[in-house]
């Protein structure tokens, strides 16, 4: 059995299918090559039955070999440092790797992600929309020089901000061709398509067990 | 010359000082007993004039002997990684703190700051409130059964954490005695204070040359 376990939950709606963070994990593993494992605790009653693992009630959560961590950022940080190809060793890449890693967990996902929360209620343009803009302009300019974030290469920095960027609604948020190539340009890595595959198959079997229980 | 330097803004208006983010940088520098130098760039025109260091115009940034790093959860991150007074050094303790670390920067500041950002326009009920809401209930009843968040005792995750949870409209946000606890806690330590005084004397003693120079 794997030693790298990684908690999604047994189903969830079709809307977050793809897009639910157990894909950041497997994704990372994918890149790796390391082994995993999934598992699976349930949707149902999920913001209550989970807290000692997760104090949010959300997913994923990561057990290596018995040591447990939530929030899929660190897990995919403490994945990144069992690999050269997620994480460089040297100094100034792994600086570089770690300062966009976290740029796109806090400088972008904290305007991103509240900015399509309020969306939800019916308005595109609240209070959080100039803020989002100018964010994203800064990653357009960054991303019009250069394939990758750091190191001149593909790193965890890069699965992390592909996947904050690809959500449909940031995505279609004005005209950023450079960011568009770039979300292109890693959601056809092949460790990407198999881990989405991966999930999307997970919450599909598990529609048919629910059928099934009817 | 220390190697760390710590860059920051060579003058910013009342409302900010003593939370710009070089706090952070400062205040782990002192827990972890190590030098630093702090630097600084005009904090007018700061929106265009170090995007080359800094993709967002913002500050901090590090600058540890010639490798340079933007995001302040970065260069913690960073700094922690110099010494087992900031990250444990066995494998679990590393986890926890990088985690929670994670979660301040991630699972509590995505929301805290965007509905901080929305009471700037007067709506201190705004979309984002019940979320935050939410958010706040839960590290309320994590902290209400132990003093530090990783490892049994102070770490960096407690530095950013607090340092979130300090912002005075977070800090009033309902009844939340475990949280305002922890807080004070955190920021009697005597790091803590050193740091935010050093931050508001370097703005002070700004006030003078500005004047002067009307």
């Amino acid at each position: 059995m794997s030693e790298l376990t990684i908690w999604t939950y047994d189903w969830v709606p079709p809307g977050p299918r793809g897009f639910v963070r157990d894909l950041r994990l497997r994704w990372a593993c994918e890149e790796a090559g390391l082994a995993y494992a999934v598992r699976t605790i349930p949707f149902e009653g999920r913001e209550t039955n989970h807290l000692a693992r997760q104090p949010f009630g959300q997913v994923p959560f990561l057990d290596d070999g018995g040591l447990e961590m939530f929030e899929s950022g660190a897990g995919l940080l403490h994945i990144a440092g069992k690999s050269e190809a997620l994480m460089p060793s040297d100094p100034d890449g792994a600086a570089q790797t770690l300062q966009w890693t976290i740029a796109a967990l806090n400088s972008i996902e904290m305007v991103s992600v509240p900015w399509w929360f309020l969306t939800l209620s019916g308005d595109q343009d609240n209070g959080l929309t100039g803020w989002l803009g100018q964010r994203l302009d800064h990653m357009e300019r960054v991303l019009g020089d250069r394939q990758w974030l750091a190191a001149g290469r593909f790193t965890v920095a890069d699965l992390v901000m592909a996947d904050v960027l690809r959500v449909p609604k940031v995505r279609a948020f004005g005209d950023r061709p450079a960011t568009e190539a770039y979300v292109s340009r890693a959601t056809e890595r092949p460790a990407f398509r198999k881990a989405r595959a991966d999930q999307l198959a997970l919450f599909a079997a598990a529609d048919g067990t629910r059928a099934g229980a009817r």
